[in-house]
């Protein structure tokens, strides 16, 4: 199934999504939030199953769904922990400084944990209050898990992933040196994330799901020119099952925890970038400096998967960069 | 006010506490759970202020306060960002390291973001499933925030604190050096966080609360032996304010964040130490090597602050380390 978050109050109102993403239906009489749902899933799902089903198949007809009335799925999230397993971006960013990857990145995924109090929709403007800060885009895949007990295995954490998505990890990228150089992670250099209109359900994914991971090119680009299409199936260091149990190693999970695979990249080099960093980073390698700059007010970003009859399936993520004026 | 979530369901059921946290009054004819509560705080909290009176001033008679059937005042949130400003802990355990304070912690505070969707109740056991995980209690102070606008002013700030709790921030320090190699801070050397019984709104606190922080000691207590009762109120670098503001320079803060003071800790040697990894650093200065242990299954850790009339503020977090057998 497929399910989105009308923008209303702080948690949204959930709806459920035709497969074509043209229809939609109140899921009023089942649950009213996301949130809600997740915290009963085993009885919820089902009923919303049948619900996708019947507006899938034009049983019942819906209304239209519109993307741009979309929160994220979660509008706001009890925790969103943000992945980097697609190694070859960090082999990029480490190689641009003359340094090797270290051992440890092969061995356990690297992990920060995101602001989740406040998620944007799919269509959200990327409010930054200096362009200097250096602003960036990061097209990502995203799985929404129920409860997970702590100290799983990767081999059982799977069967956890309740929801998938698409996310724009937006970084300020010139906060970054300082900000890890004090040794205690991102935080101001990790502003609110945004989503893609609808989470789809593994079930639902059909073949492009293999159990751990998206097995689709994602497609991002600025202005609408295409900056990189690599395929999100490949060179994925650590899959889904691997990060979960990664998180869930002195925790337990609670439904609803938000799981990022960091920047989707490929080593063919013909796929591009999902994210400016990495652009710069090439551009540094091939020539000594970065040339493509940071986003700046007024650009737009896109990111989107396609199945194979070229249908979009989790919506697009369009947003506009903008100036906030800081009222203090 | 004073205000706790008794254990129900996974956001608990509000209920006012009497000042001497004697006595407790269902709040179920108002709002449900604090996090409801704080989501319209404006129209909520007179309505829990006029119940508290009345509850103290035994207008009404409430039943009985029980602090062990409490949940954290939230017992998830969607937002925990954990500061570091006690610069007196920082100086020591870099001193033991043979290394300076670098000068920027002295221009902005340390913060990292924690794990919320899972916090535990003032009496919950620390599960943990390896004893050599390096096991220790850090006894801080934690604000409640509502709605913070980004860009805030660290002078504006406080006006957005709305409670004011303890914290135990359980660390497992053996897993933080590799954490922090790898750059991207804190995540598994950080599991899930314990509050204290009751939530106390800054009017309570009268002349303990100086509208940025909190002037009283905190008792930090093992197997009921006290190692540290320094004042929360001396050598704090940065207040609640001033981390607020940092919290908020790049994003809008949700109602219902959390915000840490990190371990309190003064230069004055003589009022001891809150968290073990301090105890240790400071035999490593004095004698080349720790002594001090880090906590083992059984142990029992106690955190409270007393008011001048050595009546408990926030009740006792109490808690006992208990090995946790993953089922994999």
């Amino acid at each position: 199934m497929k399910l989105a978050s009308l923008k209303n109050k702080r948690d949204g109102t959930l709806v459920v999504v035709s497969q074509d993403l043209k229809f939609m239906a109140t899921t009023e009489s089942i649950v009213p939030t996301l949130q809600a749902g997740l915290d009963e899933w085993e009885d919820i799902a089902p009923e919303l199953e049948k619900l996708y089903d019947k507006l899938t198949s034009k049983e019942i007809l819906g209304s239209p769904f519109i993307p741009s009335l979309c929160a994220a799925p979660l509008p706001r999230a009890f925790h969103w922990a943000d992945g980097s397993v697609y190694l070859n971006h960090m082999a990029l960013v480490r190689k641009a400084r003359g340094a090797e990857l270290p051992e440890s990145f092969l061995e356990e995924p690297l992990m920060y944990q995101g602001g989740s109090d406040i998620l944007l929709g799919p269509h959200d403007k990327i409010s930054v209050i200096n362009e200097d800060w250096g602003i960036d885009l990061e097209a990502e895949i995203a799985v929404i898990t129920g409860d997970v007990p702590m100290g799983i295995s990767a081999k059982k954490a799977p069967n956890h992933i309740l929801l998938v998505m698409l996310a724009n990890d937006i970084s300020l990228r010139n906060l970054i040196p300082s900000e890890l150089r004090k040794g205690f992670g991102f935080y101001q250099s990790k502003p609110p994330t945004a989503f893609s209109p609808v989470a789809v359900s593994p079930h639902t994914l059909g073949k492009n799901w293999d159990g751990k991971k998206l097995k689709c090119p994602i497609n991002a680009s600025i202005n609408d020119k295409l900056i990189g299409n690599p395929d999100a199936g490949t060179d994925m260091n650590f899959d889904f099952g691997e990060l979960i149990a990664h998180a869930a190693k002195t925790r337990p999970l609670g439904a609803g925890t938000i799981i990022g695979s960091g920047t989707v990249s490929n080593r063919d080099r013909s796929r591009g970038s999902t994210c400016l960093a990495e652009i710069r980073t090439i551009e540094t390698i091939n020539n000594g400096k970065p040339k493509t700059p940071f986003l700046k007010f007024g650009d737009t970003v896109r990111i989107e998967v396609f199945d194979e009859n070229n249908q979009t399936v989790f919506g697009s993520i369009e947003q506009t960069v903008k100036k906030f004026e800081a009222n203090k």
